[in-house]
């Protein structure tokens, strides 16, 4: 395995412990990261090290100048066009996925220009390769070339996650041949648009389409914003940015009222649907539900990308948290736990059990989730590559593959931003003050991950889908003896009389497995259930909307959170399997999978007695006692761990989390060029009190 | 019941929710809050309303504007002597409780107004009093006057919660009869100080005290940083700002290196202890250890301040959460799901049970905690008076008052803040996008609150003085039979075989002394457990230290912070029968009681398995749908119970959660308002890119 194109680490107090390490950390990072793909993202990051425009301010700028460097930033990124000379003429999957790394690779540091590209370019060009058609390939050139820059407006101020119901309308007047925007309230204004607020020259809108009084539904629109030449918004729209935002301030998030705006007919994204010169409406599919399906279907992208980010940020938050515990010392064991005058007899944080206990499981799931969304954008490329290719996708049972593809990516959403949030407040808290430094990056990492748990599908209504589509399953099974369940992620359920049978036994040895088949019972047990209330429910008169409402709490969001903990789980474990890993790696991957399940189940052990799988103490000493061991076990090589998963300093870019560990260096360093830091403030004079007594001067005791 | 100074309530959308309350939400109101320090609260807050200089800026300004303003505001908000002019001349009590009031009103609208005059006066002024003597009377004076403003030094770069190993040096030097301060290096750097950065004059300072090469331990001492006339620092120090923060950035978080900087003799705070001028250490303590005990006992008030703003916080947190709830609408039962055209048919999202599950346990916290800290600070000032008028405070057994003061805050500061912390969390998610909005102030909230987990003692330290002085009450009762507990907080632990022995009955009445019952077992058996964990440790021969470092996980940990929750719910239930409620009240307040115990003990139902206190599903059953009842019950009324919790609209200052409900058109106005909002940014030339396509002239078609 060829190791060499990664740089060795700086040596520095970190040594102690990585020398306790018994694994090579580069052929770690090689099981977590594919060559090819690192090597993209390596070139990425040592490109923009070195350019002046991406070096990180001082002091942080003015949201209006975070505006600025944001979209000369964008620019700049897009011309340095880091996908590798030979991969447009590759086949999909692959060149998806060099597009998804370069965006990965700039998401992790500047979110801000990632977000920018994937709304102005990436989401816009492929809702035009999707619902678009010839006519619209000009507009399709022209993203490509930064020469317009998109956004796309479907939430409005009253309507996010009901998008279906959003009353922005295009009404068709066929004697100018145009479609009339118009916003019927504040309350139907295009909102929380990225891009819209400042810098857009065309928005891809989502409005109910009319023609002659009758509404066809949601359809898509490319709509001018603002002249290319000016910047200047055209007349008939009130468009402006909503303001500052906990974070993310680089992007310009706008909203637009239309006041009878005009487009030509054929701005009208019009592969699925299309309006005639005359005013009738045409339909390539027959129900307008399907339209606006295959219109949305874009958004699973960004929720991979999403999940792609929330892995990369829980890898920074628990890498400057797990490299702080191994530098930073506190008490020791001298008799009264004081420590001996400051010195290093005081004992690294990271030696106490409750610090392990509070760090390592994210450790875990970096790493567990690391390989999971790797195999997760395999299995999409490939469904989304058959669902494009295939002609009659339905009848091919490619209904099937997209229908569970969505339900796992419902899940794992919600499981990777949630965990992320977890994570990096966690490790805020696990560095003491000093995580509360803005250098420490902690908090900017905070708000980074903080709109994902709501955007792009709250995860609240995301994980809806995924329960729904488990129920359909557990339907099919009980009425066809069968699941339609091509990825076979919940094929086990129809073992499920022997499934539920199972009892826990404390002689059982507890690896990976084993754990597994706990989530397995886990995952039954909770579809049951979920299905005997919604039965409940019904029986006693509630509709189905009412009934699903009421199922949530502790039935049906349990079990979707639960189903993705599983599947990231089997994936990992599945992968490291598959790709030929050195055996000598395979004792610290285990330990990391059976920490991942092992502390994921210790959130979910009262199901267990819930369903009688078991009773009194064994269960809960065995998972406890477990993850304690794991702690003990993981300790030696868990700053190893973190090298292998952490992306180089300047992308981690903390204060607290430097590869050297040179921590109180870089916090001196940090202090001392604090930009006017040492200097008296220009406003002294304003706050000096008449007769203030000088203690320096002796004579006035 | 007067509540005519209460102000009624704007009409608006809220009228729906607040017409369904069957109680007078004013009477409510002075129930939680006693109506003459209300008052001092309203006024308060209406005088800063119409101070400019407090009026929230619309652009975040720069950090070092913000500690312009703040340094401003803490001058005027001295001015102001919100204090009512008779509380001079109150007993101890009762003027120390009309001074916590203001500072309380201050801390919630302006926590950096609230932190600076906290550091800068309070902790000062009180240190002087506790361990200074007439020669400092003048500073004290001085102090009063706004002519110094002082820091609290004791946090190191490397020295956080091992505060007694903090190492800078105090060395006196006979021949000159003054103290040569002295920090060896910059790990031991004085840190993180607030009000050190840019504005205080002096700071107290502890450090290591030296006569003869012998060290004393921690003293403190007065230490001239700044020149009062002209705020430059004096020769022989290098002081300066530690830079940007994740908030908080009014206040000038600062470091120091003292070079062999000399002050006085006198400036050592000797009450306690003294050095002669020929250089004789003389103690009127025996020990030094209690000698810092006094020093730090000061910091209790600190944590006192904390666990009130963290109340303060969540309230108004919940009440821009709830409001939202009851006034955003998404989704309706009309078949499909999806709402009917967007009108008002959707539901308000608080009407589905996964929403009401995620938010109502957060405002019973909010309640139950704010009658908790009422109890909690009658019984501190209490203590405090009995120790500071006692001559001979061990001998009458207040020592054991103390500490149980102590170990009480020791779990309800990480309580309350890390409740805090989880509400705001909840909250900022539950209004979905534009909780994301900084004027939505959840994530100034967020960032507020963040600190208080981890300064005056971080929460997880902190902790661990709860569950000690637990276990020393348990080896005293099996050793002695007795408990040492003056407030009677764990005098049950006496009846420790009768409580064990109970079993779960499925058909029990779950009411709140149900639920206390529950408690008691709870923490009856983790002291037991922990105990017995502690001999095996010992057994194995592990040390006390690390003992003690490996039973804090799964045992510790959780009775402390069960305990916490067991008092806050006990002074709750105990104080609204005390103080005569109307009997009107006594539902509602019942069930956010019930609402409180239950969904804290739905996260501890495992040991209730583990230690056979149950088995199989009934408990579980018990406590789940219970909540979920109490959803139901609380449903109709927890929009006026919020009412009664929140402070005025200036105060809570969220564009989310204002109290007339008109969310759409404050938005609106946030929208329009937002200076430079519309118009085209002053950097637009910059990214303009060539032979851009004007897409609204159709003829480029």
């Amino acid at each position: 395995m060829d190791t060499s194109f990664i740089e060795d680490l700086p040596r520095g107090p970190l040594d102690h412990y990585r020398s306790q390490a018994n694994f090579d950390w580069k052929k770690l990072k090689l099981v977590f990261e594919e060559p090819d793909f690192l090597k993209v993202k390596l070139n990425v990051w040592r490109t923009l090290e070195k350019d002046p425009l991406f070096q990180r301010p001082a002091i942080t700028p003015t949201t209006d100048e975070q505006k600025r460097i944001t979209a000369l930033q964008f620019h700049q990124y897009c011309k340095y066009n880091f996908l590798p000379p030979d991969a447009q003429n590759l086949p999909y999957k692959r060149k998806t996925k060099y597009m998804m790394t370069v965006n990965e690779a700039i998401a992790v540091c500047f979110p801000d220009v990632s977000v920018k590209y994937a709304i102005g370019v990436s989401l816009f060009t492929n809702t035009l390769q999707t619902l678009g058609t010839e006519r619209h390939q000009h507009m399709f050139q022209a993203a490509w070339n930064r020469q317009i820059l998109s956004c796309l407006a479907l939430t409005e101020v009253a309507h996010g996650s009901n998008t279906k119901q959003v009353r922005t309308t295009a009404t068709y007047d066929k004697n100018t041949q145009e479609f009339v925007i118009h916003t019927p309230d504040f309350e139907a204004a295009k909102c929380w648009v990225g891009n819209l607020g400042k810098t857009c020259t065309v928005a891809l809108l989502f409005a109910q389409l009319y023609t002659d009084g009758q509404c066809h539904g949601l359809h898509a629109f490319v709509v001018p914003i603002r002249n290319p030449k000016t910047l200047l918004p055209y007349p008939g729209i009130v468009v402006g940015d909503i303001g500052e935002k906990v974070g993310l301030n680089g992007i310009d998030n706008g909203f637009v009222i239309f006041n009878n705006y005009r487009i030509p007919r054929e701005y009208l994204l019009n592969r699925t649907a299309d309006v005639t010169p005359e005013g009738d409406y045409e339909s390539s599919f027959s129900e307008p539900g399907k339209i606006l399906g295959a219109a949305l279907e874009n958004l699973s992208t960004g929720r991979m990308g999403i999940c792609q980010e929330s892995v990369n940020n829980l890898i920074c938050a628990v890498t400057i948290s797990i490299r702080y515990a191994a530098v930073r010392r506190q008490f020791s064991d001298n008799g009264n736990g004081n420590g001996n005058g400051g010195d290093n007899h005081e004992l690294p944080i990271i030696e106490y059990q409750l610090h392990q206990w509070r760090l390592f499981p994210y450790v875990a799931s970096a790493a567990v989730f690391k390989m999971f969304i790797t195999c997760l954008t395999d299995d999409y490329l490939t469904a989304v590559e058959k669902t494009t290719t295939s002609t009659s996708a339905r009848l091919n049972g490619l209904g099937d593959l997209v229908a569970e593809i969505h339900a796992i990516i419902s899940a794992t959403k919600p499981l990777f931003t949630w965990s992320c949030r977890d994570a990096i407040q966690e490790s805020r808290e696990a560095c003491g003050g000093h995580g509360y430094l803005k250098s420490a990056r902690l908090g900017d990492l905070r708000n980074i991950n903080d709109p994902c748990v709501t955007y792009e599908g709250d995860n609240n209504v995301l994980i809806q889908q995924t329960s729904n589509w488990l129920l359909r399953q557990w339907l099919t099974l009980k009425q066809e003896g069968k699941v339609n369940s091509p990825l076979n992620t919940c094929t086990f359920l129809k073992e499920y009389r022997v499934i539920l049978s199972r009892k826990f036994s404390a002689n059982v040895t507890v690896n990976v497995d084993y754990i597994l088949s706990l989530y397995e019972w886990l995952i039954t047990y909770l579809i049951c259930e979920t299905d005997k209330k919604q039965q409940k429910l019904l029986d006693e008169g509630q509709s189905k909307f009412a009934a699903r409402n009421n199922f949530q709490v502790y039935r049906a969001g349990p079990l979707s959170r639960i189903y993705g903990e599983y599947l990231a789980l089997r994936h990992y474990w599945k992968r490291i399997h598959d790709v030929n890993t050195d055996q000598n790696l395979m004792p610290v991957l285990e330990n990391l999978a059976s920490m991942y399940g092992l502390s994921s189940l210790d959130k979910h052990l009262i199901y267990f007695y819930q369903g009688n799988f078991a009773s009194g103490p064994d269960l809960i000493t065995c998972i406890k006692e477990g993850i304690l061991k794991l702690c003990c076990a993981l300790k030696p090589h868990i700053v190893s761990i973190v090298d292998a998963l952490a992306p180089p300093d300047f992308v981690v870019n903390s204060v607290l989390g430097k590869a050297d560990g040179k921590l109180y260096q870089h916090l001196q360093t940090e202090f001392f060029q604090n930009p006017g830091g040492m200097s008296r403030p220009s406003w002294w004079h304003e706050i000096i009190i008449e007769g203030a007594p000088d203690f320096k001067c002796k004579s006035k005791l």
